[in-house]
């Protein structure tokens, strides 16, 4: 199967980082196919960024021209899971959650580790809206930006373990999440530190889109999801012109697309 | 005082209407500058439309050049007020809580009547979200799209009053939230239909804005709504590029802050 | 329109405090009206005292003889405002309810800072009823009594400011709800202290009242809040027989009101 | 041992109704004290009367001039009880939570079956406020104004029961609560009708006041239950002036209490 | 009446101490039968003693061959009640639930102090799931295992009274639960340490059990527990077979039931 | 891999369903073998069932003596999770929790369809001590008990789709749980009849074990699923003894166990 791997910033580096982690934890047989954003903020800390981000890894799956079975949207605890399942056939899996069930499966409670403090609430809101909230003992900020901990993982390490550290002997959870995209190839270590079991948003995320398409489950679409209804949408997709004006004349498969009338996502038919 | 009133769809229609309202329920003194996104659909009804639409109205107040005191986001159940008040140094008002809010000062629960059922979900979660679920004793749907609802007002009337009548009755509620922006002139009429308190978004919205420029509050900068950090943000704004791709060349205020470092938003210092 | 400001105490300097504040923060043409309760405690603090200032209150209101066009009751975290609300045919609103709701529309979460640690329980109870618990860090105590804030505003402010940095730092709370009507005047200390937003109840009450004042809203009479049924009530209003036994003959227009058997509150026909 | 049951209404017909429903609870050795307050509504359906009676309530126990044990307050889903907590020394039960209490031992789920729908808001409020609503399946009224219910218990009964029959079939609830201290007697007849089992709260509460004063228990007097502090306190206790005002010349006892400085209230030393 | 008063564990000792304090909480007239199983853990301390437990209570109770009227399940947290509860005809009383109504009923909010630290989560899981998490303001753990706490008592007591001051102080807590069956008769020496009301479970659920007994209250059978249906289960009860395997030929008695096709429970018909 | 997956009933036939099921859903070289309990009920429905099942379980998994890398409890809604986890060192993935987690990633909010409606109840306080309550839709039952399901499967499936169509329509889920492992082999069938995403327990059970396996995860040691303290368990494991009683002489490797201070779990060494 053919898993889209959405990073939801325009760091080429941290798709690189993201599609590594990914293809470690994927089964023989699945391909991992890691995409970057064509507009958006370089990381993503904060709602405004979260919201552009989201519309972005939007755009980037619905100018994606192959098929494709799964999509895994890798930031975590940022805005746009619903929007995806509305335009995808497929499965959408939010980091988030997925690295938040499999933590519910190995304990009782789990806490996060993430970045900056400004992201705890942001990350405490979008957990509580999955219905994840109840048995998360707390979300605990390294202190280190995004791209900080990307470009030092000893650093990283460190921050993360102490705080890792204080959720479990002072919050009481039984396991850690890394509450960071950023923060891919550092799960084994947090483990040997602290001796709980440390989830992956990335790896989780992987392992739950295989577990979907392999059991043949996709997003409902009588109900909350149910695709976007025909009507015009100006300028969607937004890269092609985006393109178009920073680069030169847009590409013409994609201009073709610039004002159509409904948002749709070409996917495997399955 | 100068309020934006950002409408969330592109319909200039539901602008001028969403202005109508605001301007009758304004205070002497308040100028309302009604805007419209600059890309988006017509209307919104699904996740994907009002994340989409959220981008929309940040670009759009972004992008606007003048002092304001207070923006009002006209969207009913839409995402994005957090990342307009990191962006905004001003009071940023999301009609769904206003009208929320003033529902619970005339009454022990209220209801929300909105257009088409797939909406009540999302509605659900952003009252949730916002704190705001536990007095909410229901949230119906009245069957009419957005744009239905907005062009025959006989029709939205009656389908309204029924759905909140029985909102009464049945699930107890005290007063009426009408969730839908094209709603917008028909309180009263609901009123009168129903005898319960009938709460408009955007004149909630616009009263609550003056309030809190009144009092000199505005979104507190330390925690969870601090401006956004200083780093490189790929085509932000992005409606110069948009429109620049689309209508000819970019016009040149707008170009100069096609790929700007930071995310601002001028306004009125106070 | 003329709104009635009413003490939850007997302190008449309370009282001028408190009408200081609401005029301060009333728009042009609002008459405040300040009122103390002819019975009850000089200062509220725990529940007895609450449940009797808070008949004493509506006794205040019930025997108000002009017209007027909103209730304000200045008391934080005491009870009473559902009873006010089935008296009266105009909008009441609780200053509790006004300052954690316009504290919920600049940040995220907001702590309170009340007086005596004796109260929190009870301000945390009535927060819950009001479902407004969801966004409340935390509630905080100053440790001054409501008379010992009022007198000595300097010591106040020192406390008050201690906790609300702490429930910044320690709680993550975006914003401040200053917990007492007796800290009326310090929330600008307070906010030049912390850097935070702080909400003061006397203004918030003043504006949501005018507020639903200019919208036309009032409370509704279907549910919850129905006026009381026609019935015997023994005494009611209390205070012409008190002030008769206390002072000499009981004022003649309230002698026969002593023993009526309906429960109602005169106000301005709207 | 000596309970004091304190009906909430003035009607002596109750309370003598309640006294016989309590003694018939009572174990041997238990003397139960029905008192009816000074001052109020004969029969208490809303938040005005409710928070009147429950100053009432307190006067009257707080000019009980006897020693006792306990005190029963024998309203379901009213005001006052934090308030009598504070001014006795002696364990306190509400009749609305000792019911919900017994439920739920004998229950998963429980429904409430009240009088007027105009109470069921309130009776909500006061389980949730006491942190029982959790397993609270329903709370339905039986159309019955209270003085009806005691006047005719062949209709209340019928109406009862239908209720308490859709509460088990519809609700899921596992027992029945009668939700109105008129009901009192009722409660064998609504068991043998829906094969349930079925509380009343009169009966539960004094069972709980018995036990609490078996075990040596009695209200934590140093955190939410604190006695009242010294302050002046203007005309309380109320009913001696009131009656004074009233029926002639005050009771010389009660005069002297009038302007007490202090909230006091006579107990058993135990 | 009879009163089957059933330890978790099968400490001889435990069952001794437990019946002492069961007979000191017991009015005059009740006769408390106290069982030890005949299966599982010498102490119960996690989540799989505890199911064992359960069905070892289960199992005791079952195997019991007299009349009774009640009975009160003596481990704090544990897991079995809801079985107990479809297997006996009579009232089955939980110390857990027993002791956190009491604490309710004298405080705004208790705080149970128990054993070790493992035992924490499974107790917030049984007041979760019991609908009484509400107001448990903590659980605190005094680090002493149970057979420690039954061993000590000057060294239990000591611990506890430390924990239970850390939870008034700290946690806000107006009332202390000994949440651990091996605490039985420190109650008095622990309120004297902290002046606040403490439950004991065994004397709580003694109380309450007399209460329903002598209300004439049982479980209802039409819903969640109602009696198993009629079906083949293989080896109940188990202690017939598991002590002809260990002691030799089982006892005729219960040898009978050893495969019988339904599980009852003999009790008092009432 | 090698999982172990558990049934919760004595029914052989039952047994052979499940694994049919498993294997249908495993991935190529994952062995599953499937377990049936050697005491307890033959189908497990309700709260003494569940418990006395949760123990069997437990039972046979102890005394399995070969190795193995996962344990699946396949009953839906049923006790015991908790204490696997404790007895074993490998990932344990109870059905009930499997399903709903994936659920929730194909659909707002999900419906339970279950067999009778006494297993109604602790359907919802299992998924609610789970945390998975918040996006539960509803929980219905078919009226079809669980061998009654198993033997006629057309009936099943047309008393199944009723409910799912009513769980969508009138509850609003997106999709539906089969919440009976005896509907194995129905999910097909309801989703053709509803159109919406329908999980079978057991499947969801298999995928989920094999991805924590896969990312070599399991349950953390530290905090609520530690080990079990060595100590005296009398009988332990049962089986032995049991089987030893009717059946003749207990197996000799069995026996040594059957009074061990321990209970241990041999799994492969990982």
């Amino acid at each position: 199967m053919r898993i889209l791997l959405v990073n939801v910033n325009t760091s080429e580096r941290v798709t690189r980082a993201l599609a590594d982690e990914a293809r470690a934890a994927a089964r023989p047989g699945t391909e991992v196919v890691a995409l970057t954003p064509r507009f958006g903020p370089e990381s993503v800390e904060g709602n405004f960024e979260s919201y552009l981000s989201a519309v972005a890894v939007m755009d980037r799956v619905a100018t994606y021209d192959g098929p494709y079975d799964a999509v895994v949207q890798a930031g975590f605890g940022e805005h746009g899971r619903e929007g995806l399942q509305e335009l995808c056939p497929v499965p959408v899996v939010d980091i988030t959650e997925a690295a938040a069930q499999l933590a519910c499966l190995v304990g009782g409670e789990y806490s996060v580790v993430t970045s900056l403090r400004r992201t705890v609430p942001q990350i405490r809101a979008r957990l509580r809206q999955a219905g994840l909230d109840t048995r998360c003992a707390s979300v605990r900020a390294s202190g280190l930006a995004v791209l900080e901990l990307e470009r030092d993982h000893g650093a990283a390490l460190r921050a993360i373990a102490a705080q890792a550290e204080r959720a479990v002997e002072e919050d009481g959870a039984d396991s850690i999440v890394l509450g960071c995209a950023g923060m891919a190839g550092l799960s084994e270590a947090v483990r040997e530190a602290t001796g709980v079991p440390v989830v992956d948003g990335v790896a989780a995320g992987v392992a739950l889109a295989e577990s979907l398409v392999g059991l043949g489950l996709s997003t409902g679409r009588r109900g909350a999801f149910a695709p976007p209804l025909p009507k015009e949408i100006t300028h969607w997709p937004l890269s092609p012109a985006l393109e178009g004006a920073a680069h030169g004349p847009s590409r013409p498969a994609a201009a073709d697309a610039a004002d159509g009338l409904t948002a749709s996502c070409p996917a495997r038919t399955r």
